[in-house]
């Protein structure tokens, strides 16, 4: 037979990044492509303990459907942790618990979006959402990064001159893949701007608490007095992204129209994960917890920040990042950066290549992003090794 | 701040029966509305088990990051079992583990459809996957139901004259919410006509092993030499739903499109779950686990029979069922339905108004719809009993 698709689905790709990460797994080759969080950044113990009471003490809760928006009491805890430590959400904001971060994009780009409508988005930026955006027929452009965050001036013209723009996506820590983290200025101008445009910020801020050095900023949303920001959160890089929880906080109205989405979708998630992430932030040291984290990717990160200053210099360049789980490195002007991916993948060091976080994956881009959570340390030093090695040998050409 | 809502969302409504639900678990009411497994139908004991061991032989696998398709074994498991034990499956086929079955629905459809595209379904049937089909602004066509399954008279002449048909929706077994069970002469013309005019089938088969009378008969997908048949299948009513755990098994070129779109919604279904319905399935004796399942739904089918034969007849008649979770019953032609469910509420008993399953919600129809595995024996009986006497005042006046 043939198949008829949808002309959404006739313009996809699949995620380069998830491709790569197939290959990645192949035995032999040194994983710096992957997001993955270490394997020692899971709280094994924490998550036995809770999973054999909750089975125990709660199984048809666990087991028996829930309602679409979420478990009642990892809702009611999640709003009142992250106003109390990170002033997020205001009093008419919902909450909705989604299947991972992920479905947070999704839904707030069903919510919002008519095919061809605008999205705003950092450049270059993180691939899956980009994707998720893609699958609805957004028209992405994109507004180049600089050291402190996205850049304003470029903001407001995108903001007075495109069509349709329904929202801006942004990750304001450590962001994925440039590492950057906007400015505490950038923060209040770009809400200010959004908000004087009555375009709408979709905030992610899956590392926000993975800091490893400097102060911590305050969120876009925690200035939002007028319902401009909807807020995505996630366990999957503090607790674990095999559960797939995370969640979205922002204005009611919106949130409302998401759980209408999500019924459609997956009809509500998975009832032990959530219980799990109410449990074991509330029943064990989950700051405690969250200061190890900080404490394994500070270690990680030295790691590389030493491999790079060895092997790297003074032909690549990085720019600096003080969380997250990622180094953004960048090649001299005559070296072909996909040449250099290549080769450095023959020689089984596995990057991603910058243009797959870019709207345009045919523009321009000289980076490619190195992660070193998922790399052991013999692997993140053996690999970049031999990414200097790869870079030299191209540029001597 | 004025949000500006996608054409999708601006036309969609919360699904009734998820509303309907909501006010179910009040206290007092009974509730013949939800679609919820008995409580004594989850293995908890087994799920304890496997929850404890995979937790501690292959913490990794389940907390970590997994891939789009779904864990491998689970995969491979279901692949050989449903070919097995129902000839679903052909060479060419892939599977697709999602998060419930819903999600078969809708990625289907996002995988097929333009806006205003046609999909033609049975009428009435479940109002969750008609939603979701809504939610892609699909064109719904409802085929009526006959004692023996869809009309396929009806089905040839919408076959041969919609426009743009995308695929035909249906739950050939104890159809939610008909509970009718689509005869063998007619799954094969059924298969036959679609296949002739190139449109795809969607054969939705949740409640499939709740058969608890009469003979099983051959899915339409164990006809499928051609890749016409998209099969989904469900571990919420056989394990549990909470664990949000379905599958879709058929053409690898449709599949591989899913997957696309599965990245950008949710990345991968919860692992934990995945793993479990894996070793429930391979480390205990789940044929055994199914026959008691039909036990206790032949059992408590039973309770609602005897009522509906006191406190029903003549008056309200009801659809035979052998299997699945629902009883379909028909009002008097003088009746108003939607008076009667509304006053049947005030007296705490609670059920579907069988508008909320027709494709056009303002259609006529005289039915509702019971279900009996939530309920308990007690409550069954003094629901219907409640029922009998609300049909009769309104039929007396």
């Amino acid at each position: 037979m043939e198949y008829q698709f949808s002309d959404r689905v006739k313009s996809l790709k699949p995620s380069a990044i998830r491709e790569i990460l197939k290959n990645s797994s192949a035995p032999g080759l040194i994983p710096l492509s992957a997001g993955n969080p270490a394997p020692d950044a899971f709280p094994y113990e924490a998550i036995r303990k809770v999973s054999a009471s909750l089975l125990e003490d709660t199984p048809i809760e666990a087991l028996q459907y829930g309602v679409t928006e979420g478990y009642a009491p990892l809702r009611e805890h999640l709003l009142s942790y992250m106003k109390r430590k990170h002033n997020v959400g205001k009093e008419d904001d919902g909450i909705l618990i989604t299947s991972g971060a992920q479905q947070v994009m999704d839904l707030l780009t069903k919510t919002l979006l008519n095919e061809g409508d605008t999205v705003l988005c950092e450049s270059p930026s993180f691939i899956g959402s980009l994707n998720t955006f893609r699958s609805y027929r957004a028209r992405l452009v994109g507004i180049p990064m600089e050291e402190d965050g996205i850049d304003t001036a470029a903001l407001e013209k995108a903001l007075a001159s495109e069509p349709n723009i329904k929202y801006l996506y942004t990750i304001p820590n450590f962001q994925n893949p440039s590492g950057v983290t906007m400015s505490l200025e950038k923060r209040k101008k770009v809400y200010e701007l959004c908000r004087d445009h009555g375009v709408l910020i979709l905030e992610d801020n899956p590392y926000g608490d993975l800091r490893f050095a400097g102060e911590d900023l305050p969120s876009i949303k925690s200035f939002d007095a007028e319902g401009v920001v909807m807020y995505a959160g996630s366990f999957s890089k503090v607790v674990s992204p095999g559960m797939r929880v995370g969640y979205a906080i922002g204005p009611q109205e919106v949130i409302q129209k998401m759980v209408v989405c999500k019924q459609g979708e997956d009809v509500h998630s998975n009832m032990w994960a959530q219980i799990v992430c109410h449990r074991f932030m509330t029943q064990f040291d989950y700051e405690a917890h969250l200061a190890g984290l900080r404490g394994i990717y500070r270690r990680k990160s030295g790691v590389l920040l030493a491999a790079m200053e060895e092997h790297f210099k003074p032909l690549v360049t990085w720019n600096k990042f003080e969380g997250g789980l990622f180094a953004w490195c960048t090649l001299p002007g005559d070296v072909d950066m996909l040449g250099f991916v290549k080769k450095a993948m023959e020689r089984k060091a596995c990057v991603v290549p910058g243009t797959a976080f870019l709207t345009d994956e045919a523009g321009p881009c000289r980076s490619f992003r190195i992660n070193f959570s998922t790399p052991t340390d013999e692997q993140l030093q053996e690999g970049v090794k031999i990414l200097g090695q790869v870079a030299r040998e191209i540029a001597a050409k």
